[in-house]
């Protein structure tokens, strides 16, 4: 038999290692160009120093280097006092993607992923070939070790380059060190950038930059105590997918359906799990993995028809409205502030809580669009602002009922800067890069309230100040005309020009009103 | 000794497979809502397809059935007369996450990552609880195999629940039905226009599809020719980094460097080969295994400073600027067409094309921002249009020149439509929802030059007929308020009325550009 065009196929079908799909795909991690990589490697730098230090309740001090090695090569240096990594998991942790601690735990944290610090030692690897150095001590009387590591990306895997004891003189830490192609410069979208505002959003954290031409910059503790601990919580019934419900049940410890739904989930209590069992018509004594996927759908079906107490929100560590706006303050030169926190909602089960800042005038750029910053658990998004719930809420705000300027399906227009903030035990990003937020429905509801109630603010500081002095502009620009008309019309008629200059200023103040609305109703239908 | 807290956490530190990383993160494969995850399950089966046909060299007839099941809860078939897949490939195409033919080979095919419809599988099974059912048949005197899959998430493992022969009445092809939560909506965004869509850039399909209401519709064929075929190229030499030249060193088949850099990669002859072997100063004959990192690196700086030709192009097969008219003209009813077709390009070693086409006035919506049509590989893209280069670069053209209104940092503004289209052996998509094309400088700028072209051509139009439009009726506006001036300065005068309606008239005449001007700069200054 001749071979079909399927079998010829067949050869070439093969399997992909997440390395070898992220290699190919490094855009998705954020690691588009020299730049934002040594942008995006800090970052998964810091973030990942600031979440150990988080966990083990330790004020943060992070110590982050770039050292130019030639054009387009950078080394950069992050060290923290967390408290270290045991020796088996650090090739692990800096070698596989797809590795770590927070993917299955639902707690707000910076990290959430097991990708990105992988992911920038696989960059570095990629642009130059180099190996990937970690040092790590996890006590006062425990040895420090150092590993060279390199990623075997065929197989995802970590491979040990070189594994020793070495001397180091802090007590417990991090450090990590390793080379990429990258591109340094200050300014918008920068490393520098990110630290200022990752300090801001983090003021217990101290953080000190050394930069390639040796430039010290610290940003010092502003307080002196730990944000309130972020809670683990477990999952909330609503928030469980009937396939997911399924898995749960075959892997659960729990002996009896009942103890499952109260040991697996959040808020269920016994006349809960009660309920939710006679309703599907299970014995709630049955063992969980002898349900079958029919009773797994009425136990499902059961759950969305109980009543549940939303997820617990303790988990959540917001800004805060009072701290966001003093931060404005700070940093932002504008005429008017205000800020908006609201209380927890929830999504696919998980918590989450949205707050808003808005800042208008003063030194604010006026030209387009307003300006955006946003903040995921604390770490500020950078790129990527086009995408996501964010942009898409602030769109659909009907920001002309706050007499702000705005065309369908774009931002609103003016000079306004508007800070959204996002906390939740698990927050959807639109990519790996974790740049943006995804659209969930809840979630843009939320964002819409929170700006809308700061729409309303600012709506009636520019009712009673700005507009007041739009509508005297327009009426100067006509009354500039009235002097010439006056002039001619007096040397064609016996009429004094004072007459003719009152009678067309009286006309013009009376007409003001609608000759305005004319034209700006011909602007808009030129647009048709 | 007392554990420290890096002994605690080691014990939270675990592997995730991929499939937990996308059950988590389903709307990073494009799974964010019940509607959406429709269209992108008819999307996978249907891009599926189409690729088999194209490989095989198969005139395509492909069915599309969406199956009410219950509220919420819709079965989708897909049924091809491709070449089938072989019975061993069944399993793992549609039951494990990254696996497939297209990923390590640089062709321009509708999918690529080896994720697509495994990952609807996936959703299917998260959602319903449900398997998911495969028949292929490879050629006339074969068997039909039948599979019920399960993938087991866990070890991204697909999990074979029944095999067996079955009778199947074609000669050859592959059919496909699963169960998912699903909301099914006709309109904007919905299974219904990505089919539309994709006939139209697919004119050499015939597609059936029956909604869930029962009602057929067929797009029938308009050409009974296959698309050129899309040619397999190598990388190019500038496209590849150092990490990558060292493991394609590794890996290769070649005895000697010459052959290696002449076998594994595009436009690298003989003397091209020891040109780049001479500049980096290592013998051309040395086993490519033996070349260390030091001398790789080398290697790596001797091919930029090398000219290489660029790649072969004929691996592109764009829409066609003809061809994207006649389709605007038969889909967009408007006053002025144009498309642009560039020349191929190349962006990390992989050639890319753009194709822009723009229509203008007509039956297009007049109101806020222009409308955006946008193309990878044929493929329609309907969501995520804020993100990635296509809006960026039109965002960043400066329409202003081409008398369309346009804020800083926004879309331009007028009852335009633009479509932009891309083909590439490799499309850098933002997220493996494919749903935008990442922004690379090579990649923007291509969009920007095809962009001014047609902006360009649409200036021309618009300054002819439409900017005289627009200043006539606003003349006409002043106009209207002349004769109650007039009446009422006679009465204040001794004038005739008509005299100082004359007057006026040639007042406005005279001054209309000046003062339209001043309202337009009062406009901005407001914004300031």
């Amino acid at each position: 038999m001749t071979k079909t065009k399927a079998e010829e196929m067949a050869a070439l079908q093969q399997e992909i290692s997440i390395s070898e799909f992220f290699t190919k795909n490094r855009h998705l991690l954020g690691f588009d160009n020299p730049r934002k990589a040594l942008l995006m490697a800090v970052k998964e730098g810091v973030d990942n120093s600031l979440d150990a230090c988080q966990d083990a309740e330790i004020l943060p001090e992070i110590y982050v280097e770039i050292k130019k090695i030639k054009e387009d090569r950078y080394s950069l240096v992050v060290e923290d006092n967390g408290p270290g990594i045991v020796k088996e998991q650090i090739p692990r942790i800096f070698g596989k993607l797809l590795y770590g601690s927070k993917f299955h735990r639902l707690r707000q944290s910076m990290g959430q992923q097991g990708i990105g610090i992988s992911a920038a030692a696989l960059y570095g690897q990629l642009t130059t070939g180099k190996n990937f150095h970690v040092i790590s001590k996890i006590g006062k009387n425990r040895p420090a070790y150092y590993y060279e590591l390199h990623i075997d990306t065929k197989l995802n895997e970590p491979k040990i380059v070189t594994e020793k004891e070495v001397p180091y003189m802090k007590d417990q830490g991090t450090r990590l060190e390793f080379e990429m192609e990258a591109k340094y410069q200050k300014g918008k979208q920068s490393a520098d950038e990110y630290l200022k505002e990752i300090a801001l959003s983090n003021p217990h954290a101290k953080i000190t930059f050394k930069d390639p031409e040796g430039t010290v910059i610290t940003f010092p503790r502003a307080v002196n105590t730990l944000p309130k601990e972020a809670k683990e919580i477990k999952p909330h019934p609503y928030g469980i997918e009937l396939g997911m419900l399924i898995s749960m049940l075959h892997s659960t410890t729990a002996k009896s359906l009942s103890t499952f739904l109260q040991q697996d989930f959040s808020r269920v209590s016994a006349s809960i799990a009660q309920q939710i069992c006679d309703k599907a018509e299970i014995n709630m004594h049955s063992r969980p993995n002898t349900i079958v996927r029919n009773q797994a759908e009425k136990l499902y079906e059961a759950i969305q028809q109980t009543k549940i107490m939303s997820p617990p929100t303790n988990c959540l560590v917001p800004i805060g409205a009072e701290a966001l706006e003093k931060g404005m303050r700070k940093e932002i030169d504008a005429e008017f502030y205000a800020t908006v926190s609201r209380p927890p909602s929830v999504y696919r089960g998980n918590p989450f809580s949205i707050e808003v800042g808005i800042a208008y005038g003063g030194s604010i750029d006026p030209e387009g669009s307003v300006q955006v910053i946003r903040f995921a658990n604390r770490v500020p998004l950078l790129y990527q602002q086009g995408a996501g719930a964010i942009q898409k809420a602030i769109i659909e705000t009907a920001w002309k009922n706050y007499n702000i300027s705005q065309s369908k399906g774009s931002l609103p227009q003016g000079p306004i800067l508007i800070i959204v903030s996002m906390v939740s035990v698990w927050v959807p990003f639109t990519s790996e890069a974790k740049e943006a937020i995804a659209s969930y429905d809840e979630i843009i509801k939320e964002m819409k309230l929170a700006l809308q109630e700061a729409g309303r603010k600012l709506s009636t500081y520019i009712r009673k100040t700005v507009k007041a002095r739009e509508q005297r502009e327009k009426i100067n620009l006509f009354e500039k005309y009235i002097p010439e008309v006056a002039e001619g019309l007096s040397m064609i008629s016996s009429a004094k020009k004072t007459d003719i200059e009152g009678y067309l200023t009286k006309f013009l103040k009376k007409n003001i009103g609608e000759l305005i609305k004319g034209l700006e109703d011909n602007d808009n239908k030129e647009k048709e």
